[in-house]
């Protein structure tokens, strides 16, 4: 397809669509033409993968294109350009204001119980230990007591998104919804959680018994 | 205690104080002389959840503004507290690009399914709904199909976080509990997340016979 087709297909305008291409998050089209290229299908599915993760994972431009890299390092092992996408996911680390080596310890004994095979310097673990410490400076130490809830609820989603993502038809496409899912999958988890806690606090701080909402 | 006090207790320094307490975000002190106040733990315990909520959740001042202005609504029900709280949290909304109509009849059915107490126009609704839609425009409409199993985990992760705020001695850390669980379990529940992703994918999709932590 022609540029234009390409841009009412993604609702991205044309202009757009260039920047990105001299940004190279978008493959060039191939040329039929000195000054007129064709583009694909898998452009218009990296386009919209592109809009995701600066409109809906607000990522700045620069990341998007370190994600990109990780998903495109076509040479590796699958399971080492799905650990460099999560890397380049991860949440930036705020500098430490607490003292994180407790915390710290306390998540590599969770991961060792729980037999996770993760590497040893993957980021999450840094930023898990840095909330869980922050938690305590907050006085709310309690609420990352129980981390083996929250790390069986995960486990158990991880089985079926993995399985879901592992059934696409190939390694690029197995690599883009790992992506997708990473992000968009956070979102689902955050907005379903506050529909959870509001239906939560009505039934168990509301006026509960005389509202009939609540049971 | 002294300004000079509370930025050495909450590493905050005095212009950044001085700042928050122009800006509203930190309550004014007790007036001891015509220009010396007096702090007390309480605008410690502000000044943290303050700069969480800058530092660790991202906001923009004007958000903070906000949400703390929810916080302090002290002539309102608790869970109408709450609730103004989760709506000040809620992710901003994305403008529409793709229909969400269906999308949103299937959270709708979700929450009357599971019989959660919802106020109709909660902002998470809305969230989800388009986080779905954009996930079948993304060809990944699979990864949102089994919406119970999300509704299941965060259910049931929700019970017991309420459960450990609405222990707080008085509704104002009760409150507070709310802003500073809603955020960094987030936080925490997606450094989980990426770790258990990492441990299924290296089972799923990596060498996994031949390696031996994998099992």
């Amino acid at each position: 397809m022609r540029i234009g087709e390409l841009s009412r297909r993604s609702g991205v305008s044309v202009p757009t669509i260039k920047f990105y291409l001299r940004e190279g998050l978008l493959p060039p089209g191939e040329l039929t033409s000195p000054n007129q290229a064709d583009y694909a299908d898998g452009h218009l599915r990296r386009l919209r993968l592109v809009r995701a993760l600066i409109d809906l994972a607000g990522l700045p431009v620069a990341r998007v294109k370190e994600v990109l890299e990780s998903l495109d390092a076509g040479d590796e092992a699958l399971h080492h350009r799905i650990g460099a996408v999560h890397r380049a996911l991860a949440p930036p680390r705020q500098p430490a204001e607490s003292d994180d080596t407790r915390a710290e310890a306390q998540v590599r004994e969770l991961i060792e119980k729980r037999g996770w095979a993760i590497e040893p310097d993957a980021p999450a673990i840094a930023t898990l230990a840095e909330t869980i410490a922050v938690l305590h400076t907050l006085g709310q130490g309690d609420l990352a007591a129980d981390l083996d809830s929250y790390a069986d609820a995960v486990e158990r989603l991880a089985e079926r998104e993995v399985a879901a993502v592992a059934s696409r038809p190939d390694t690029d496409r197995i690599a883009e919804s790992v992506v997708i899912g990473t992000i968009l999958g956070e979102r689902l988890i955050t907005a379903l959680r506050l529909l959870a806690q509001e239906h939560v606090s009505a039934r168990l701080l509301g006026p509960a018994s005389g509202d009939p909402r609540a049971e």
